[in-house]
């Protein structure tokens, strides 16, 4: 959008019931809001409501801070789950890695070029390699090597060092360590990870080999949130790529490293946008 | 959606300014509704605001002319361009055709599944070839041979036809004659068509001789609002397949006949379900 | 093609070593063919070799069995599995149907005007619903209620129509029923099935049930060779199609019905003229 | 392919006749050769012939420079174009650019990570801006400004570059300079270009200004070799991605951004793996 006044977002989800979208809209034209962009969705079968807003404040503004503090009675009364962003308020996100550069490298040009309304205060990685590169973006590298004995004690820290940064979002690009259900916890519905396969096919290890081995003609990548359950989360985003009998496993994991940014890339925009509602096990995508 | 209550629709786009969803959706509210589906946009370099809502009328309803009775003040005083629907009042259009039957049969065939809200009263064709296929979907066929001495009268004749049939929108499924201004004025926004190219590439005669031989790599097909210039009204639609240089002429026309049968049927549902407000030269889809 | 010569195809696989095409195509050049297309594969890691020939025949042209004949020896030195077709003599194939008419709808339109190089001596179905369907387009219905109990004496019959009406391939046009392990065999390759889901995810029944549980972003549909093993064959074609949170079960079936009867005329196509050979557990599919 | 003996690639159009392939795959067997992969298409309406194949040379291997010495009589019989080459010759490329960093840095890095058989041996660019990008990859940047008065004797000056560095193809990424017949005919079908539409929708300067105000629902990008005439060289290949109402003309340039790497970059692939023949305006593309 080309409008230079600050905007507001407000992400909410509740039990629907008549008037919602009413009382919601006629709450931000109180305060000299214009709204520029409103989705809205009620899945019928669960009775839920999920609505996206997006308003200019306008010359009237107060502080997020208290937009936030005025919209709480509402949302208390509605029993929903909300918040309100104020358009210059960056996400901060952790990126965490392993050996793979593509992910890592698209996500950081992708954000020096003001793509994504992101701040990245650090990278989070098991192994040294991909440092160089953190570097040449000027970003902290912090290298915690794991194995199964100190997996435990490294989450303790790498929480830690989260939580100093008072980081929001966790991103695995292409992380290969699965987190314990106690870091998981910590990020509910903002660890958002990317599997190199169209999940529910190939869930687990080796997808590219799984796919090649049962002769499909299209491969995918998955970016879902991260749950208790691997590769069972809320998915975000998918994408696919058609192959054929010339492809060898080679091909596979070439063609589909393209996908595995790109999908990536677009949920972490969509999650940094706040576009996203989680929907028990599925999510609710304002795209 | 399974809801089995009464659903309404409405359609609206005038100026932008603070307060149109908050007083649109207290309008509904106050009647008793409950919104189902909203989605908005707001154009900021034009200034134009655009909204599609669904709601469920409840046991407190009101008959639909009532509904757009007690709307028009408030539509008036927006100056908008509007429309509000009754869920089970399908929308009546009449299909052109001439020769070419894949259209008119993916048509026919998901009417008769029950896919499109349309009522199709009768069917038009300057060829009487289709009119076995209108007899199995029992459709009335009016055939009206056109040479250029007497398109004008033949024209107003069908003009007469649509009338007495109170005929809301006319689908051109490959009807291979250019409709004249005064017939197109009739149906401003009302008449769709399937231009079996990637518009703007391609307008006119044979677009899949031109994209054959321009050697192109991927060919579209395009579905847009008739307007007086020929190719150039808003549109609705589009979607591609990859070819390659195996592909003859002939192959072209074959794969095109899919897509043209497919994007075709994508905007004649879009539109039914009134999902479609035209802005300027564009048009804005709520799908 | 638009060249009027009689042409032939030549498909064959055999455990690859040097000369192999060099002895094929001179064979052909002895007899005064024109290769007018050639697609070649080596599977290397398997050692296998796949070959697909198009040549015209030419003036000096020698009739189709006596071109199998003088082939034989070639053939059998290589120690291959092969077929040499001639241009105009189709496959001929049976479709089997259950109670959903828009894969058979499809499939008879696409066949009536002339897209699929096949002849369909014969309908098979379990129930009686879509015989009208197939009284349209001329083609013999034979409905044989099938129960647990019957099944086996079922299939029996249906196997010596078959053999009756010289079937080559069994077209599975959303046929509801396993078929037992004595069927499949009999048919080697030569049936085509189309399952409502990208195999290899959700196997089974309620395919698009369980991507609307899962809450998928993209459904697919994949056409594949029977085998004993269900949903277990070589994959010959997929596809797929966007959906959203907003789509229900009802549209997730709809959508999935397009990419359905796409998907399966395709597969039935590259089948029908010769473009497929079974590499294992899957296929080479020359396009 | 994993195979580790030297392979050998022939590139060969000629007009068509009977006996081609028999010739040239005796060739290749008479001097030990298997075949790996052999791609062959014939126009029969033009009448000409085009293929490409793949062959392990094996032990008795002779050096490349030999292998087409024993070629070239069997090709001037053909009156054929033709090229061999050995799989470890890389072709050496030379990438010119402006300012705009997405494609050079897409293209560095997949040539970092092995995926492009390409040398590339230098960067030209009108403007100093992305040294620092060819520096992160050890490849010499030569700055040329050029205005119009300046044009002619840059082109010499560049020309003489490449010469030096014996460079056989170039690659405009993202080169915003409009190169001279002279330069142009110095390097047929070997100048390879992305302009960032759907050709040939969009010809010319500013196409997502264009498609914006066109209001098309679906954006493409497309790599072809540059001749004489602006945006009308032979389309190496293309892709798309859907937009919507929703889309500014900033988020247009940003999802074309994706688009254009891709496309470039698999056109680079294709070329450098010597998979394109042209056949007057089009391309034969063997992928």
């Amino acid at each position: 959008m080309s409008v230079s006044e600050p905007v507001a977002v407000l992400l909410l989800s509740c039990r629907d019931r008549p008037g919602l979208v009413s009382r919601i809209s006629h709450f931000i034209f109180e305060r000299g809001g214009n709204i520029l962009d409103l989705d809205e969705h009620v899945d019928t079968a669960e009775n839920m409501f999920f609505i996206r807003v997006a308003w200019s404040i306008g010359s009237a503004s107060i502080p997020a801070e208290e937009l936030s503090e005025a919209f709480r009675p509402l949302a208390k009364e509605f029993g929903a789950g909300w918040k309100i962003m104020i358009g210059n308020g960056n996400m901060r996100a952790a990126l965490f890695v392993s050996r793979y550069d593509h992910c890592l490298q698209d996500i950081l040009w992708r954000h020096s070029i003001g793509e994504l309304a992101l701040d990245i205060p650090l990278i989070v990685s098991n192994h040294p390699d991909l440092e160089p590169l953190a570097e040449r973006y000027g970003i902290p590298y912090h290298h915690f090597p794991v194995t199964a004995a100190t997996k435990t004690g490294v989450e303790q820290r790498e929480l830690g060092l989260l939580e100093h940064h008072d980081i929001d979002t966790v991103v695995l690009a292409r992380y290969m360590q699965v987190l314990t259900p106690r870091f998981v916890e910590r990020f509910p519905s903002r660890i958002i990870n990317i599997h190199h396969s169209f999940l529910p096919a190939f869930i687990g290890g080796n997808p590219y080999r799984q796919a090649f081995e049962r002769g499909v003609k299209i491969i995918g990548a998955t970016s879902h949130y991260v749950t208790e359950e691997l590769d069972q989360g809320p998915i975000i985003e998918q994408d696919i790529v058609r192959i054929s009998h010339k492809d060898t496993l080679l091909d596979l994991v070439r063609k589909g490293r393209d996908l595995e940014r790109l999908v990536l890339a677009r949920a972490v925009r969509l999650h940094s946008e706040h576009r996203i509602l989680v929907n028990g096990k599925k999510t609710v995508v304002f795209d």
